[in-house]
């Protein structure tokens, strides 16, 4: 395969990423699809905006600093990641209230419709927040119903208000055909709300050329963004002007400072902002997304292919491992950037892992979950991260966690 | 009037805490009551959380530094500050959200009834979301109603579901009586919730012995939290058991980590977490809040009223100063850590002032708001505040902002 200069350049700016994060050296890191890892860079920014724009320019700061559009300026800064046009994201609150927000606004762009549609094995904060709508609307308005990803296209029909869907699952990683779903969704009269919290950073994504009307995100897994980083919205240009979030706040307001008594939504995104965002948080996260300028997402995903590939293949030939069972699909592009193996042991083979240094992840009762970050990654670290977990499997030091386990839960 | 050896052991300690503080020497800030000022230990504590807890624990940092109770933990810290007992308080979201879940749990408590009650003059935020909320459920089920503070007491009927309230009038500083006011609403059957933004930190409150049903509150003010720091949540624990907030997310639920499809609300306030806290932002807050630690919130009011009286005593007899009108109460407890004067050309002397170290706030149109927050500000730098005014408006220095301003607008 030819590649451009530019792409070969880019390659090699890969590579150079990982000097930029903190991580400690006697790690090996598979699990920053749960918390992306801390740059220098980061570190610094943050300490920067506590010590000098908090502490020495006080409330003066928000002016200074125009903390007021953070969270604008944060979403502009994921838009080019997931294929979004200028001026249709916003950063602030978490998924779970972000998805209220949208929810209620797809509902009210359908009157007469009432069923949420989503998948049953959905991320749960995802079901728990159409089950509070649910539950406050009552089932006359609003009523969850829950599919099998296969059975989704076929549960499309006039009832339905709103498709909510995560794109990668967040057990066996999972993808969904975004631009496929939106599609039929769409011939069947229905909004899409994408969650896209596995996908953002490591998968191509084009919301726009997608038609997609609604997204959410996080920015603490591939975004690296720090623990519990703001969450974001995606909402298409085509629906501004048309939806009403009914979480309102004065941040959110046209005007906020004339502190007038009557709610007049601010233009856009922007009304999704509620109340004052969390400016620490945010500010991490605003600096950790200037390591994607300049970056490609395709070769960020060709090299998670690559990586999560090439744990596969070793995987295959290393002796012991025949309990792994993989629960991913096998295509790379029917995935995401992870792996989910189930095991027996998985979580006492999980913590024996950690013991030699390979952080991985897992989820009950039997998964052990891989990330494949593609900025932090080696291909030598994959192969230690085997040999590790030949070694855990082979001289059997599992049981041990397995023991201390069983002691610690009697 | 004597006091114990022990008050007079605290008024000294108190004095010392403006150590603390890392507020630059060249300033003096009446804003405290817009945003607290940094403490060098949140700036320490954040580092190490960021540098250590997030960049080497990586994905363990929360198990090992518990950050899932942090959002308990953070309560725990503010509850003696609002007179409520253990497990009454969580912090998390922004006032505003959390607003929204609070009316929504007090409607249900009360089916049949319909109005929220509030202030017309309460703070816009409070009024936005009482908005969305009437958006949202339809005026069948939820009606907004706007009366006057003299009004409050005679609209309370049995229509009214909920009151809710600031305590302390983010433009005046006039302070409610809690203690009656919910009295009296409870006499009609009604709940109440207060929004202590201005009070808590530098007012008794007695939330427990005055059987408030729910109050919220914003961790930037007296809490000094910094930036956009989170908001707490209070619900009594009679109610603990009884309601049900409809913003359902993960870390509200009994056992997040099974991943149960259905929700199942964590017990007591736990539930009013929705989604993944904004560790950073929680963290500085935590922090924060250890300065209160032993220090009697009387003592903190009784330095605050001191250092307004000092201030309303200087006034009075400075030259030039006739044109400005006091708009907060004059009775000392009647009025919360602030004070507001009116003055025509209120804009241009709070910028003159800033111009010379004193950093008060400006309100549209005409309101220049003093905040006393008792733990940074010493006499001496009252006197020295009072001085510049009286430099800034005989030597007229506020005309030069006056005309910057005009040539900004045109």
């Amino acid at each position: 395969m030819f590649e451009s200069e530019s792409q070969r350049n880019q390659r090699d700016a890969l590579l150079k990423l990982r000097a930029s994060f903190l991580i400690p050296k006697e790690i090996i890191y598979l699990n920053g699809n749960s918390l992306g890892p801390l740059q220098s860079k980061v570190r610094e920014r943050l300490d920067e905006v506590v010590s000098l724009e908090w502490g020495e320019d006080l409330i003066m700061g928000w002016n200074k600093h125009n903390w007021f559009d953070l969270p604008m300026r944060v979403g502009e800064k994921i838009a080019p990641l997931i294929g979004a046009a200028s001026g249709q994201v916003v950063s602030c609150d978490s998924i779970s209230i972000n998805l209220f927000k949208l929810l209620a606004s797809a509902l009210e762009l359908r009157p007469g419709r009432t069923q949420i549609l989503t998948q049953i094995d959905n991320f749960p904060t995802d079901l728990y927040v159409a089950q509070g709508m649910e539950q406050l609307l009552g089932k006359s308005r609003c009523e969850l119903v829950l599919k099998p990803a296969k059975d989704i296209v076929s549960a499309m029909n006039a009832k339905v208000a709103v498709l909510m869907l995560s794109h990668v699952n967040f057990r066996d990683g999972a993808v969904h055909d975004m631009a496929m779903i939106t599609e039929k969704a769409h011939q069947a009269g229905i909004l899409v709300i994408w969650d896209l919290a596995h996908s953002a950073g490591v998968l191509q994504l084009e919301l726009d050329e997608w038609g997609v009307d609604f997204a959410v995100g996080c920015g603490y897994k591939f975004l690296n963004g720090g623990p519990g980083a703001p969450s974001y919205v995606y909402v298409n240009r085509s629906l501004h002007g048309e939806f009403s979030q009914p979480l309102k706040g004065w941040m959110g307001h046209e005007k906020p400072f004339e502190f007038d008594p009557s709610f007049l939504p601010a233009e856009g995104v922007r009304q999704f902002i509620s109340g004052t965002p969390q400016i620490l948080s945010l500010v991490a996260l605003e600096s950790a997304l200037d390591i994607f300028c300049g970056v490609e997402i395709a070769l960020l995903q060709e090299r998670t292919v690559a990586l999560a590939e090439h744990f596969l293949e070793l995987i295959s030939k290393a002796p012991g491992l025949k309990d792994f069972q993989l629960e991913s699909p096998t295509e790379p592009l029917k995935r995401g950037a992870q792996l989910a193996f189930s095991h027996p042991e998985a979580y006492a083979i999980c913590r024996a892992w950690a013991e030699e240094g390979v952080i991985a992840d897992f989820r009950a009762p039997n998964l052990l979950r891989i990330g494949f970050s593609p900025m932090i990654l080696s291909f030598e670290e994959i192969d230690l991260a085997v040999e590790k977990l030949v070694g855990v499997i082979i001289e059997e030091r599992f049981l041990n966690q397995k023991f201390q386990e069983r002691l610690r839960v009697t």
